[in-house]
């Protein structure tokens, strides 16, 4: 596992407002924070120190209510471009023709399908709706619970797969106040970083494989292996060739299933494939989806082997009543044309590389950057105290987060110690963008000192 | 418990299509029906034995391809209407402006926020959005369950909470192979037209507290006891006077939580109150809510009591990517303004009254309805195959069901023996509908003969 710094932050947010210090808010901020509180309760969180008002957006900027403009450098669901005017247009019209569910037949939903699982491969043969991508995780384990007969859930250390109660409880990025279920096992990510394996498939496999023999000792057996490809909440790692098939192989034998939480990295975010898990080479029982799916709009979704929903759909039945609906198919098709049509897969690789080598020159110059990783338009950047020790530097980041914000450039952290830059702006990202932001990173930097 | 038929009906859908019969249709619906298990797979469920396709709608009207009109009786979803403008230009408008998360601050949410807890009584003090009815019901049993420190759930017979992992586990009505959590009870529906009990709210508490004593005889204690207050998916029951009461102290008692499902009587359904818990002149602890909240815009929430959210709120916090985003907020604002604005409660006691003794009148010459019953626009048919002995007639109903559909007149049925029929128009329904909606029922029932 990584080295753990002790700073207490479990059960809180990464680059989350601290409300014991709304005194030091301006005083329009404070009456909002207030406020809020007040009508929310506890349970909401804000980014940022100073937390920040946004009234307007177009295509990567956000404007504050005094007409600042932000650079928009971590919002994922808008990847085709705030206020994308195909999407808005799509959704305007099909609400004015036509807003219903999925037990009256309609051609979109359809024709949609066919347009989604032509990008998988051929063994990816259904297609289903939710509305988030927790729905889509919650979807796919009673899927693969029901499927397998096994109740067991293998993810990362760091994962993070959604709201629910069950996908919570195999989300242990949520915090050690959040409970795990008793038939959750974690594995070590993946670290680029610290692992010291000279085969790391291998060497995960073996780690999969212990938690397979445990869960069965338990009587769970295991009914799948849930992975972000990009490793996201763990820290971002993007491997540059194909890890995960050997750990597979120990899920499968054991009679498990392999899914595929593209939430975060599908979509043509990792530049080279329009799906994270293709970057591995190996082909998912089930692929899940969500943020970026209809660029805001609530649609999330499964796609799968058909064996693997064949008894789940006979004995069960699956209703949505948004799911599916023919907005929701209108805002993901829209999305998908323009991420086709405009080919941001190209436009992800390319200005993604460029981000990263500008990072990459940064680091040359400044040991506190210890290591810049990702693929596509996905970066981390971790801070640490010490190259030789890679010691985190959780303060260092968040102290950036906040300076970025202060000069109006939006990212946060993640990882274990919140010590890793994310960096994932709308995939609509230009070479005069990436010089925006490492102007600012520059800076940031700098001042920091 | 009411009088079971042996028709075997469990885990498949009321009123759901026949795919053995797909060979009967016509060739364009046979093509789109094949095309659809095709890309969807099996999970997914049609209406009618006759599939329809619509692709317009407006107000309380849909069409078909070939332009065939449809009174549109049975969707709760679209309650102010199918297409209302005032909903999709505020959406259209917040689309163009800005879409983006809770994490940022921005006015709409509160202000909403305040008009919706400003329905209910005072010590519902926070609400927090999510996308789904189902969500939102998983996420007030996490609450329940973190708040009470137990896990006990009980729901009535038939009842439906939702579609997730948790939801679907107190969700008896999907059937019996989907698996019910075992820290789940279930209590008979208080059914007026069956049930002996002179005191019905006496009654329902002796119930409750039997599941009570065996869930902490288990060790799991009582976490909630979940209630749609018209008990939509048992029957219909409307009750005309209050009966939670006495259970509700019960459940308090033993240390639980009373959450009113809302998904289904709220937003001014039941046409004397706002909230259908209201009929009951009980006040409860979490308050769910979805469909109709956005108009068809996935949109749906959780309001309650402060000290609910506290403990959950500080150790866990819970964001929900598109919950809450600012569209979401827009889509919910207009819909309520609508609702009050046009005052549709009024509206929905007026018409529904109309509906309720047009219907009864037809039941005074065909002794084949048993019981017509509701609140509001929410109203139950029920048919029997004998008056005396009350004996269930599912067959009737859903040819009734089919039949109606034949005449371009949208219900459905309802109920464990699937015998009584739904009928929960938009609450934009007018005195002239209710008259085509009669004379359609008149018929069928004449034809059915």
């Amino acid at each position: 596992m990584a080295t753990r710094s002790n700073t207490p932050r479990r059960g809180k947010m990464v680059n989350g407002f601290d409300p014991s210090t709304t005194g030091t808010l301006d005083k329009r901020t404070r009456d909002f924070v207030e406020r809020r509180a007040h009508l929310l309760g506890p349970a909401y969180r804000l980014f940022y120190a100073d937390p920040v008002e946004f009234v307007r957006a177009h295509d990567v900027l956000m404007y504050d209510a005094d007409g600042n403009e932000y650079l928009d450098a971590y919002n994922n669901v808008v990847s085709v471009g705030h206020g994308n005017p195909h999407v808005v247009e799509a959704v305007h019209a099909q609400m004015q023709t036509l807003c219903t569910h999925t037990r009256y037949m309609h051609e979109g939903i359809l024709n949609f399908a066919e347009k989604l699982l032509g990008s998988f491969e051929d063994n990816i043969g259904h297609m289903m709706l939710t509305c988030t991508g927790s729905e889509a995780n919650d979807l796919a384990l009673r899927m693969a619970k029901h499927h397998t007969g096994n109740k067991g859930i293998i993810v990362t250390s760091e994962a993070y797969h959604g709201n629910s109660d069950l996908s919570a409880s195999f989300s242990p990025s949520l915090g050690e106040n959040a409970p795990l279920g008793t038939w959750v096992r974690r594995v070590p990510a993946p670290d680029t970083y610290r692992a010291s394996a000279n085969d790391m498939g291998t060497w995960l496999a073996g780690e999969v494989s212990k938690q397979v023999h445990d869960l069965q000792r338990r009587g769970e057996g295991v009914a799948a292996f849930v992975v972000d490809s990009l490793f996201s909440s763990d820290g971002v790692f993007a491997h540059d060739h194909p890890i995960l098939k050997p750990a597979v192989d120990v899920v499968r034998e054991a009679g498990g299933l392999f899914v595929a939480d593209e939430v975060q990295c599908g979509f043509a975010r990792s530049g080279s494939h329009i799906w994270g898990y293709q970057r591995h080479d190996v082909v998912p029982d089930i692929i899940t989806m969500g943020k970026p799916m209809g660029n805001g709009y609530p649609v999330a979704g499964v796609a799968m082997r058909p064996n693997v929903v064949e008894a789940f759909g006979n004995d069960m039945r699956y209703f949505n009543t948004f799911g599916g609906n023919t907005v929701a198919v209108a805002a993901a098709n829209a999305t998908f044309d323009v991420i086709k049509g405009q080919n941001l897969l190209h436009n992800s690789a390319q200005v993604g590389a460029m981000l990263k080598a500008g990072v990459e020159s940064l680091a040359r110059s400044d040991e506190r950057i210890g290591d810049v990783r990702g693929a596509g338009l996905y970066l981390g950047v971790e801070m640490v105290s010490n190259r030789a020790t890679k010691t985190p530097d959780s303060k260092l980041a968040l102290g950036l987060v906040n300076a970025m914000r202060a000069k109006r450039v939006l990212i946060s952290a993640t990882g274990f110690n919140a010590n890793v830059l994310k960096i994932r702006p709308p995939l609509t990202f230009t070479p005069a963008h990436v010089d925006r932001f490492l102007s600012a990173l520059e800076s940031a930097l700098r001042e920091s000192r």
